[in-house]
């Protein structure tokens, strides 16, 4: 695929939900640019004459060949975005399983054997409703959907409110095996999230496994109290506590080769002129194995119990979510690797720390991850980047894992 | 006055906006439960036969003795409150002031040689609209009224459409040197916000001086990017930077034996899986000398500006507000002590941290503060508080001290 090709389609996509101040976008899963984003998807799937289906949890599918024809194979990401989040993660996959589809027909290869599909998962960020992989998640069942139905967003509206505002029937959400089952194969291509590939100095590469990860919600609590006259000594404040958590979480990821961050912190009352009651922290922590993730943790959990000790603050902490580690088919990652790197050279094979759809169906089907390289290394913000060069290989490289799956 | 005699009034008062939740209050101006506040003060006033005037920046005054006799002793202090604020900063003085008409009156002094008012200011605590002792800063001339009817709440109203909807005309707003000129001398009773009449074992103080104190607003910058697939040496995490500022101004405080603070911080984007691109923190400090203020805030963004380079963050701060030390009125400040201490044994003398409507009248008019001893030493939340006994022993010395000023 020519690079001009390939970014003529994605322009016709790159305005729709972006914000003008940041230059990220806020697409968020029933959001009106969320919506907009759809209906793109749509269109172009009619124009390539492909059969579109809105499943009950709202995810889209775009079928060459018969949907009930089974052992399918299905590529597509997601469309909605984190908050002022990057172009890439999400629509990149789409709009190359439109275009590898349009190659492999250019290429005279007639009907497919097995059916293919181009799928759009709702809300995989969870920048709406909290959830990340909310509608793979509903798809294979590992979510409730009466208690997705409750999720809401952050002005209070519930999931069932924002689908039936975009006139889509809530009542139609939750497992739905008999899809899943139709599914022989899914092959997710997504935009490099860090430099790996960079470094490696190739445009492609196949995933290993996504790494174990979590979140954890740390309550630090100290006494409220006047800024003006508490006596430093006299004081409890959890603000300190929190200080000390950030660089202690820094250091144990730093030392065990594995990632923490903590990106999000209210303090209450978050008064200039008051010394904090209370800060809660969120702790995101991920590492190549389950044992360096606990270990880390507990590293962490540890140290902020002995400065809380110290400050005259109480911790207490809760995991609000816990993911293990994926490791995808590795059949199929080998025989990508292979098949998408030049004879004696296989594509490089690469973990990541980062959760995708493709993470919830490996536990039900063969899955595999191809990922682009992205020369900023940022994601989820508006530098994550990749060339329209590389994103042509990438196009080339699906059609080619399509193909060896679709037509052999 | 006996404790009882205190607490029948204070009791009268005591819900008014307080939240069963925290048991702190959410009096914010404006609001309701001011509204509510206010009606009650007017309504004492009226049972008293005091003349009740509301002036042009929503200022109430009950006057005993002609409002325009001139060289008024005037007391009182205000109803608001920070958010879930304590019940006694502020209502303590108003109350101490009705309940000292009364006790004056009961002593058969007849009419004041001077006239006396209980004032109840706007909005000291500047918990609605950012500005602390704003109803004091406009009588006095040193907040211009078209900026502060450009204040905007939390929720987006401005102080213009607050008081519109409170009935009460905003186009009044600003300097009112008339009534400013008619002030003979401004007692305010408060609150301790501190433990020093626990450790000196008096119910009663007098303030020497406000410390100057100022509050800064950093903004701490770096890249925002994805939790889960950067690794830890590419980050520039501007979370780190504000967690040694945290620190590094605990530290500086202890040094110099000063005061700061961080008690709100903001950090964008705000998401579990994103590293934060930008953290704004907020710093209070205070001292007791300017040149110790001056130095802790140099220090600490000398220490942060180190640290921001090892993290590869920018940092930028700005002065909010910078208040300079305020020494209250020597001769009366003596006099009061001598009058309310046992004989030789004057009421102790003690600066204060905290801003007052009283430091910002000092400018204008010969003024004092009393303290009322507060065994929690808390302030600012829930757990502040003084007892009954405590409480009349501060209406007593006010009750002297207006004698002494009006009545001599």
């Amino acid at each position: 695929m020519t690079p001009d090709r390939f970014a003529a389609l994605w322009r016709s996509l790159e305005p729709i939900g972006r914000d003008p101040g940041s230059g990220g976008y806020l697409r968020y899963s029933w959001s009106r640019s969320d919506l907009a984003a759809r209906e793109w998807f749509v269109e172009e799937a009619l124009d390539r004459d492909l059969e579109v289906e809105t499943d009950g949890n709202g995810n889209l599918w775009a079928w060459w060949g018969d949907p009930e024809g089974g052992d399918a194979v299905v590529t597509g990401s997601h469309l909605d975005s984190v908050p002022h989040g990057g172009a890439y993660d999400g629509p990149l996959g789409v709009v190359s399983g439109l275009l590898a589809i349009d190659l492999l027909r250019e290429r005279g290869h007639g009907e497919p054997r097995r059916p293919i599909a181009v799928a759009v998962f709702t809300e995989e960020e969870g920048g709406r409703f909290g959830v990340p992989c909310l509608g793979s998640r509903l798809l294979t069942g590992s979510l409730d959907p009466a208690k997705a139905l409750r999720l809401r967003d952050r002005d209070g509206v519930t999931l069932a409110d924002a689908m039936t505002a975009a006139d889509v029937d809530p009542s139609r959400l939750g497992a739905d095996p008999a899809r899943l089952q139709r599914i022989g194969a899914f092959v997710e291509l997504h935009v490099e999230q860090g430099r790996a590939l960079v470094d490696l100095d190739r445009p492609v590469g196949v995933a290993s496994a996504i790494w174990p990860h979590g979140r954890w919600r740390f309550t630090l609590t100290g006494e409220g109290n006047h800024a003006g006259t508490t006596a430093m000594a006299d004081r409890h404040d959890p603000m300190l506590t929190f200080a000390y958590l950030v660089l202690a979480a820094n250091k144990e990821a730093r030392l065990a080769d594995a990632l923490a961050t903590v990106g999000r912190v209210a303090a209450r009352p978050g008064a200039t002129n008051a010394i904090a009651a209370e800060v809660t922290a969120w702790l995101d922590a991920r590492a190549p194995e389950q044992s360096t993730l606990d270990g880390l943790v507990a590293a962490v959990v540890q140290r902020v119990s002995e400065r809380a000790a110290r400050d005259g603050t109480k911790v207490s902490w809760t995991a609000e979510s816990l993911t293990p580690v994926v490791d995808f088919d590795g059949g199929l990652r080998d025989r990508l690797a292979v098949l998408l790197g030049p004879a004696g050279s296989p594509a490089p094979v690469l973990p990541t720390g980062a959760g995708h759809d493709a993470g919830v169906l490996a536990a039900h089907v063969p899955t595999a991850m191809l990922f682009v390289r992205n020369p900023s290394g940022v994601s989820h913000a508006p530098a994550e980047w990749a060339s329209d060069v590389d994103c042509a290989a990438g196009v080339d490289a699906l059609t080619a894992a399509l193909a060896d799956l679709a037509f052999r």
